[in-house]
């Protein structure tokens, strides 16, 4: 199926940073008239760029109708599932190849009734929500003197026995970065607080949301399973609310906690993965891979971790589908399933990641670049690419194309790109990454608050275009990006 | 009780707007010193303006332990009761007299456990909050489909029984505005929606939040009670939520909701009113009553509804009390209980005001002028006085005072300037009132997000300037606002 492009007034975003606005218009009338000579896949790449830019709203007509109908989407989730043959349908009426979904077994988490109070010196509600993979409450809920650590590593410090009967709290304060880089940083704490405090004897664990925002809003996320079970009970604090137990402390206080819960698991759920093609021309069995995940957590609706994903690459593949010309090689887009939960047995997380490099073993030797969107909706500002041809004529071409938009080049190879990836990049292939500015991601990722209003529509359509133009310009290209830059000599 | 203020580097509003920076280092100085020859009544008013705004944080500490303290002091409850009492010994300590507290019943309302969930075409969570004095629904909850209107006219013109066993929600859009029109607007449909929503059949009634963010948090907020009783179970979903409602009906689907909440009333609770004095030096039978309330909403803690007008008028009537000569009439402090809910029996509303205005109504004839602070912690941007002074020397000494730092005149009569202070001002006393900037109020009133984090210390000095320097005017003078604006020939 075809779908010429309507003329379409160019947005804002356009007008400030486009090189050739007047190239889009012209791009859709060659896409509904017959095959002109091939454009240099330089001019195709700069022409998808201006047309993702020019009232392509794929990629916003998709995020806001996956989060309308299916709201959050937990990994092995009938609304997980639905979404994904929605996504299925969605990718055949856009014209792609090989549609399928592939299917894995799971754990499932379900969050319950839950709440949480100050009992004592008074009582005052707080704002919490279990982490993932946390066990339930006893029905009257856990109660304890919170003990305040500043961080993980001061947790651990802890003799054992100490916080017996205790509930241990780790209050660090995520700091705000472009990059994520406080992130990582921070999460330490979500991923193996409840098992130490419980090696401690902690009764329940409380943290300092991993969040930037100050808004009553508790980021949940997920937790580690330790010998097939999270140990203790374990809550996420709204920012807003771990300072409240700061300053009753602060004002001589001992701060009770009651803390209640009845999340439980669903042992054999499933979660799966939607694959959709864009068959190369020349090329078909290489594939340029571009990924986002279909699960989200489940007090948001997913919207910018990660519909917003899903909706980058659903719309840039989208876009290359229309072009004049199909490239070389195969884009090919998968929607991962159960990205953002741990599982109690190995590999213990991204079951959508390795199902499938496991599922897609065979043909991981002629994937030939991989990259991941699942950072949010806000604009592009960097271009990681593989170490091979960080200083070729490939990185060259790409940033002339992507500079006019705000991307500069990164200076040192594109590293963990995507979680769901990570077991196709471990299997070897090549990873790029368009990175996106982070600075306010971390005031909605994992909360009530991650909903479709969130979204910036000029900043995502930049995405949709840093996306098509660097596709394109992988999909169409011979270049080898494990091993070297150059790409072969021009055909006649 | 005598508190000379340290020097304290100016901040840096003040390092902007201040025009006399260097008085209140001066200021600090005389009110530790022994009694100086009386200055002019606007010396003293602009010196009290720039010793608010040069690091005098009583308002600041009053607020930051009331709420961390206190948390949510919903009428009627203990939390409320408590405060009072920290309050009453707060003021003893600033050195205020005539310290008391006036007890009066109140039917209190409980929020219980609540949820909302659609649950047709597919099952999401919602962010819902019951409304104030909304009836708890059975056990299993309410289910039905919902039927949205406009606004409260569209439901009112839907015709008897054409609701029955529907949902009636009102969608309309509160209007951001600086000084809180938009609000005036839609709060209509909060208060009798559930009443005209009964009335046509419907099992219960939903109301897009009053508010203007767009997070995850309902806004709660008072129902009028119909014949004692709320009709039916009424709900404020979060803005997002209302997106979400209204984007599935586009899509062409019928939704359905189910509400549960488990509210409950108290009807022999008590609140109570906290009244403390700066006694005038000359006529201290004539009172300026400077009003805030002490309840809040359940879900915050009444940061900024109205931690902050406490916080205000004390740290005012503190410089007030501490500068170097008394002025000549009273300032009184009045920390209204129970403003925030409604009651089933006359007078419905205001129960702090009323009681205050009925046990003091011999006072109220030597009322000289009653102002309130109940808008946020936000600048004050505009002086508004009674009619009979708009165009007086007063209003020109006051203007002189505080058009340094950012206040303008209003061009009409002070009108409606505060619930607590509504009966007094019925009873015939003149009103002024200092207008905050409201334009991010509705952001976050009566949302769990009413917490300390969201005050700017800088702005809420302003507002401390502000009451400081016209209380002072007010109080120092002999005009009198309910007949005329010219004072008296000066006194030798």
């Amino acid at each position: 199926m075809h779908h010429p492009r309507p003329p379409a007034p160019l947005r804002r975003l356009c007008a400030t940073l486009c090189v050739s606005s007047l190239a889009a218009a012209a791009f859709g009338a060659h896409a509904a008239a017959a095959p002109a000579p091939a454009a240099a896949p330089e001019a195709v790449a700069a022409q998808l760029r201006d047309a993702a830019l020019a009232g392509h709203d794929i990629a916003y007509q998709w995020v806001s109708e996956l989060t309308s109908r299916f709201g959050p989407r937990p990994a092995g989730s009938v609304n997980e599932q639905q979404a994904a043959e929605w996504a299925a349908a969605r990718f055949k009426e856009l014209g792609f190849e090989n549609v399928h979904i592939e299917s894995f077994p799971v754990t499932a988490w379900v969050r319950g009734a839950e709440s949480a109070q100050i009992t004592s010196p008074l009582a005052q509600p707080l704002v919490a929500a279990a982490l993932g993979e946390s066990p339930p409450t006893p029905a009257a809920g856990v109660e304890g003197e919170v003990v305040t650590f500043a961080s993980l590593d001061a947790l651990k410090a802890a003799p054992p026995g100490s916080l017996s009967g205790k509930i241990a709290m780790v209050a660090g304060r995520m700091v705000r970065t472009q990059d994520g880089a406080g992130y990582g940083v921070a999460v330490d704490a979500r991923v193996d607080g409840a098992g130490e405090a419980a090696q401690r004897g902690a009764i329940a664990f409380l943290l300092r949301s991993v969040g930037t925002d100050s808004h009553r809003l508790a980021h949940t996320g997920t937790t580690r399973y330790v010998d097939g079970r999270v140990p203790v009970p374990a809550f996420a604090l709204s920012n807003p609310d771990a300072d409240q137990i700061a300053r009753l402390a602060a004002l001589g206080e001992k701060v009770r906690v009651r803390l209640y819960s009845s999340a439980s698991y669903v042992k054999d759920a499933h979660s799966q993965n939607v694959i959709a093609d864009v068959r190369g021309r020349a090329r078909p069995q290489e594939v340029v891979l571009l990924g986002a995940h279909l699960d989200s957590w489940d007090q948001g609706t997913g919207a910018v971790d990660d519909g917003t994903g899903m909706a980058i690459i659903t719309a840039a593949a989208a876009l290359i589908r229309d072009a004049p010309q199909r490239p070389r090689r195969t884009v090919r887009v998968v929607l991962f399933g159960s990205e953002e939960i741990a599982q109690p047995v190995a590999p213990y997380g991204a079951f959508g990641g390795h199902a499938y490099a496991d599922n897609h073993k065979a043909e991981l030797a002629t994937h030939v670049l991989v990259g991941e969107s699942d950072f949010g909706a806000d604009r592009v500002y960097r271009l990681g690419l593989p170490q091979a041809v960080l200083q070729g004529e490939f990185a060259k071409t790409a940033l002339r194309v992507l500079a006019p938009i705000g991307v500069l080049a990164a200076t040192q190879a594109a590293q963990h790109v995507g979680t769901d990836v990570g077991p196709t990049v471990e299997a070897g292939v090549p990873e790029f990454a368009l990175n996106q500015d982070g600075s306010g991601y971390f005031d909605i990722h994992h909360t009530a608050d991650d909903t479709l209003d969130k979204i910036d529509q000029e900043q995502l359509e930049q995405n949709v275009a840093a996306w098509a133009a660097l596709a394109w310009l992988a999909a169409d290209s011979d270049v080898d990006f494990r091993t070297h830059g150059a790409p072969p000599p021009p055909q006649p």
